[in-house]
């Protein structure tokens, strides 16, 4: 099943129903009319939305729309928690060999960090650069959990897991640097992050959806129409479900937490290429001493997505331009 | 005015308005039915929540009754924002002094840290500790903010500011100082803050909202009902707009949102006691070698309050016992 929240003026916006193809849609507010109600009342509405679902894949749906993805908020457009792991190891070791980050990690114990989930813009909402000179953009895969008791196992943890996005997390370089220094996390260094138009249940990834806990897909990155990456989430050093029970360590995940994977990265990163500006220049740092990839610069272009086995687009693509801040 | 949230099974509960000297309360969802919506309304509904505290004040108020704080949630249960401040430079001067923490702060820029607001646990509610070894608590203001556009000056974020609280930033300290090593900020460190019962228009607090944009009052902290410390509010290195507008520097605050200051802390620690059990360690090594005062037990009973010049109690009290895991 496929999920959208459309623009309509109010700060949660109104939810759909999106067909596996991405071209239609229909007002679910029958059975739920937020995202973040849907959520809440899961047991009681996934039922409904999946037979809306059905009618809708199958052209009987009265009421059906064509998608405009520009339309869309953020599938989940404020939420009440936004965690966001650095899961792929790989990513930090390419980072600490190029800087001197004094990153002092217990082997075994995830980053994961709190983040902002106040406002966050849509999928192909231009955005705003109030500093022009240092901004940067991560590719991640992220899930919705429902309520999840404090101290819950892995395995408990993971069958909470209710929607799965993609994202841009939008970051700022040079406050990156200063504030990992100060070891307080990220305030300055994160602006809001962007979230694909759609989200959808696990079973949209088909086999993408793994059983080790990870997503076996590539996340598509490209820059002003040029490629640039497409690492497979496969090469997540924890599952979802076990970066969700550190996170649980000692409180309760309310229903909407977002938990965000981190840039994904693969060792191959030099064939494969990486989803964010920082990972390419510190590779470039690492095999010439000079970093040449310019960091994000007003009227960039970035398109993020992830498609599935047959080849069709899955969460739909933040597709975005970078702008100077008061001309949104 | 005074404005506190009574548990009614709903994740947000209902808005009471609440008499100044917090003996009785009355519904306000003639005006608001939660506090959430109290903030994303303050200027169709502020009047009308003013004219019912005007006459719970005067006795002349139908549908009065008794406030049992035992009966409140949080004042936001929950919200879409939290970032705690450590804005007493002085706590950190301790910290610093007593322990090799390397934290490498930018002279002028004040520590913000993200925090999870999914969750707030009721003030009186017994508080689980999962971990019964390193718990800490950290007595602290807040204030909570309306729409504040990103890039707002000091003035303007100072202006957005709609109510204040007081509460018990409850800290694993062996968390703590390994999160921090690393960087990130705090995730395991950081379990469920405790907010007091009554949120206040600023207002309330007399002179004691200080036209410097710091809270002029004393943080009453007890142990077992034995004395602790009253640090006052005054020596706040920043004022409350420009921990905001630092915040604000590239993202949006969005209504709701809550700042904390961080544990109040005075240069005269010595004498006027400290707000949490790390700091009061910490002069302890310094002078001694040797830190005597335990971290929080199983069974304590923690108190905070804040009393204005007539001697009355501003917020209420946050007053709980911590618990075994289990057992709450």
């Amino acid at each position: 099943m496929k999920l959208a929240t459309y623009r309509n003026g109010s700060r949660d916006g109104r939810l759909l129903v999106v067909s596996r193809d991405l071209q239609r849609a229909v007002d679910a507010a029958a059975f739920a009319p937020t995202m973040q109600y849907a959520i809440e009342h899961w047991d009681a509405v996934e039922a409904g939305l999946q037979g809306l679902y059905a009618a809708l894949n199958a052209a009987e749906c009265p009421g059906a729309f064509v998608f405009e993805p520009r339309q869309c908020l953020s599938p989940l457009p404020r939420t009440h928690q936004y965690v966001d792991a650095s899961a792929f190891l790989n990513h930090g070791h390419i980072m600490e060999q190029a800087y001197d980050l004094n990153v002092k990690k217990t082997p075994g114990i995830p980053v994961l960090v709190q983040r902002q989930s106040d406002d966050f813009w849509g999928p192909c909402d231009d955005y705003p650069l109030v500093e022009a000179d240092n901004g940067d953009f991560e590719g991640e895969f992220a899930v919705i959990v429902d309520d999840t008791p404090m101290a819950s196992t892995p395995e408990v943890c993971a069958g909470k897991i209710r929607l799965v996005m993609i994202l841009n997390d939008v970051s700022m370089r040079a406050h990156l640097f200063r504030e990992l220094q100060m070891g307080f996390g990220f305030i300055n260094a994160k602006p809001a992050s962007v979230f694909g138009p759609v989200a959808v249940t696990p079973d949209e990834l088909g086999e993408g959806w793994a059983a080790d806990g990870r997503i076996h897909l590539d996340m598509q990155v490209s820059r002003n129409g040029q490629w640039f990456g497409q690492p497979n989430g496969r090469e997540m050093d924890w599952s979802f479900g076990e970066l969700l029970a550190r996170l649980a360590l000692n409180r309760n995940l309310r229903a909407g937490t977002i938990l965000g994977t981190g840039t994904v990265s693969n060792q191959a990163a030099r064939t494969v290429g990486s989803a964010c500006l920082a990972e390419k220049r510190a590779l470039e740092k690492i095999e010439t001493g000079e970093s040449v990839t310019p960091f994000l610069k007003i009227g960039d272009r970035l398109r993020f997505e992830v498609f599935g086995a047959d080849g069709r687009s899955i969460f739909g693509a933040v597709d975005h331009a970078f702008v100077p801040f008061g001309q949104q």
